[in-house]
């Protein structure tokens, strides 16, 4: 019974957490009408809440979120779930250290994802929260279009991620070619930071490119320094926790 | 009597929908000063609901809404009716489906439109709302242009639609060369999503093509797999409605 | 006595109509800093109203503005006036048509003046107000910008406009090679709308161009259409006045 | 005891400018998240105030800001100083006429930075407040980027401005390959000002470039004219200090 209740409080945090994400993504310039969507993940009970699908952000109230199951059921909500819920899913399954997936079609991102490129990591901006090129998929095959559709744009984050040979951590998003960026992080808001940074570092990559077509990536020094400045053991960014 | 009432009523919640959605175009960044101008109809009655021309969007009221005729003739409004009227007409008398008709001088758009070319359909983004590239219509003639401008512009959009072998609803949108964008939809707020979505899908296509000058347009599975998800029979995007 | 009370109301009518304009290049983007200024022309006395230089907008008001002759004499005002007063002056001796000067450095069409092109005119939108390319002057001389430099800026402007064979109310703007916009209208806020217009063709000129790199201006048919039809003795875009 | 009080209260207006400068940033759309530091001397005392590291703009007091000395010891504040503090303070160290330094990631000098071009003087905006191109650093070398990362990032800003051959005030910014711009002034505000003019004029650069690929920097009579207006011993710019 208690333990119930702890999961009802934690599931309604989540959801309020979600929801404010949700908003977040408004906030941030990387959504309009209900072009995008985050999702969170309860580990402890393995129940996932996520927006409902093409509900306009300024009428979604935080019951709206859909909590559904890592099978996709539906667990609680009057409403669909996001017809991406099976690519957020996948990551859950595949990945235990995702706690929330974003995707969106923001501009810069979404316009390298049309372009079939990686976006190449030029600058210590890049290689603060990218240890690397933010890579960008394959095509789908006609096969996997047609099939379950959202599921395979799962799978192909996850071949495109070299099936675990790359921490996803350490890559918090990837470019969906032809489509837009899914992002994902610790929680709902650092998945929609990283979602974010995308989109900044994808628009000055853009122009840097532009302004020197010779230009190649930072060098593997400069890139372990930023990374590992921030996010390594010896991390010494930020205030200590 | 009574029916005169109810069409009295209908016009007035068409006029402010109208009015709303002029304003929608503001708030969306699609116009500044006076470049822009939303109409809708009520198929009951053949009557039109226009801004009228040259009016500043923040001095404009629902009563300076212009009612006119399928034909041009003024109806009902202190006003005349938008210069462009002749060109939101011929959509109308053509396509019995088109319930508003939205024009502006959008930035990207335009910027296409002035480029002579089709946006093409890069991604999904654009794939969601429109079935195919967004058309680019040829130059009118001389002729056309010192005759009965709008109207011809009205006859060639129809004509890059193809006499109708295009069905409308499915490329709701168009630009014309040298000029500019026309939407349309069911209801003044549809028509305006749908500039809005030329403009962000334009923006997109642009720099997509800049990243990757060799880039092709997306290709039919996936485009039928996005548009159909929306708007097939079997769309399941959305709540059941 | 009665004249002078005229005159000093028209001059204060005046002072209030340049400071709302020197706001107004704020409110539509085209000045942070002091990086603008904007002036008018009482006819009838020949005083000119301009905002002084180096002065916030935040912090200006009504009283600050400057009164000057077309000489350049300061005849009202505890500032010393625009920098660019020479400018502005020259074009009110040249021109009796010319009501208000507008200059800023407004981001794409201060782009077009350091590039040293004319914008070409691609479309309506701008064939709406300006009846054919927007032209860049030449670079000044050594001797004139060692010498009076702000007046010879003022003569290159008129030398651009061909001495008087360009009427200056057809194109009521220009851009100064490796400088910036300057502008004119028949009041202080006809002025900003064309500083704008010249700022929204200019970044839509630069994209259809990379769109398209053949592009070619629009034909003499479409630029008399549309630039006639709104300010022709035909006009029939807007309310009859 | 009284002089005591009187640093006192100097450190404490310097802190109020310092915070207030690091908001200034979010205003003028500098920064994003954590994205940039303002930093200001004491020259009397030799100390410096500076940003927390890693804290957001809007939870930021200006208790928060951190004292420290030209040697990075921190003097007051419960938290640790932005880990670009070294930079800051290599500055400091070699140029008494820097009172405060300001760095951002900034969109358009980033891209700069990132291209590894100096930002070309293509017209007068720039040669307003800067006397020549905005120089980008060469790229640090392994070992200096092993090594005390931030300070080398101070030393090499050193090397580029040639060792005090350039005057920084004329010069006051810079851009750090792969990295981001460096700006500095009279004093926080000036500093973030001269952040901004590098934004502006790095975007018009580029564009002006891509409009006219031929196009060469302005000559150095133009840029003395501008520069010497404004900053040289006989400036007639603004309004008599």
């Amino acid at each position: 019974m208690i333990v119930s209740m702890q999961r009802h409080e934690r599931i309604y945090e989540l959801k309020k957490s979600v929801f404010e994400a949700n908003l977040e993504l408004v906030k941030q310039g990387l959504v309009i009408y209900t072009w995008g969507n985050v999702s969170g993940i309860d580990r402890e009970s393995g129940l996932v809440v996520i927006k409902p699908s093409g509900v306009d952000y300024d009428k979604m109230t935080v019951e709206d979120m859909v909590v559904i199951s890592l099978d996709g059921e539906i667990v609680e909500g009057r409403m669909k779930p996001s017809s991406d819920a099976p690519t957020h899913l996948a990551l859950y399954r595949k990945y235990d250290k995702i706690k929330s997936v974003v995707h969106t079609h923001s501009e810069w991102a979404t316009s390298w994802a049309q372009s079939g490129r990686d976006i190449p990591c030029y600058g210590t901006t890049h290689a603060d929260y990218f240890y690397g090129n933010i890579p960008c998929t394959r095509a789908l095959s006609d096969d996997e279009i047609n099939g379950e559709y959202e599921l395979n744009t799962g799978f192909v984050i996850i071949e495109t991620l070299k099936e675990g040979q790359i921490e996803p951590m350490e890559i918090p998003g990837i470019i969906i070619f032809n489509h837009g960026p899914f992002s994902w992080g610790r929680n709902p808001l650092d998945a929609v930071h990283n979602a974010k940074v995308m989109e900044e570092v994808g628009k000055m990559a853009y122009r840097s490119e532009k302004l020197n077509p010779e230009l190649k990536r930072v060098n593997q020094v400069l890139l372990d320094k930023h990374y590992l400045r921030k996010h390594g053991k010896n991390a010494y960014y930020g205030q200590t926790k």
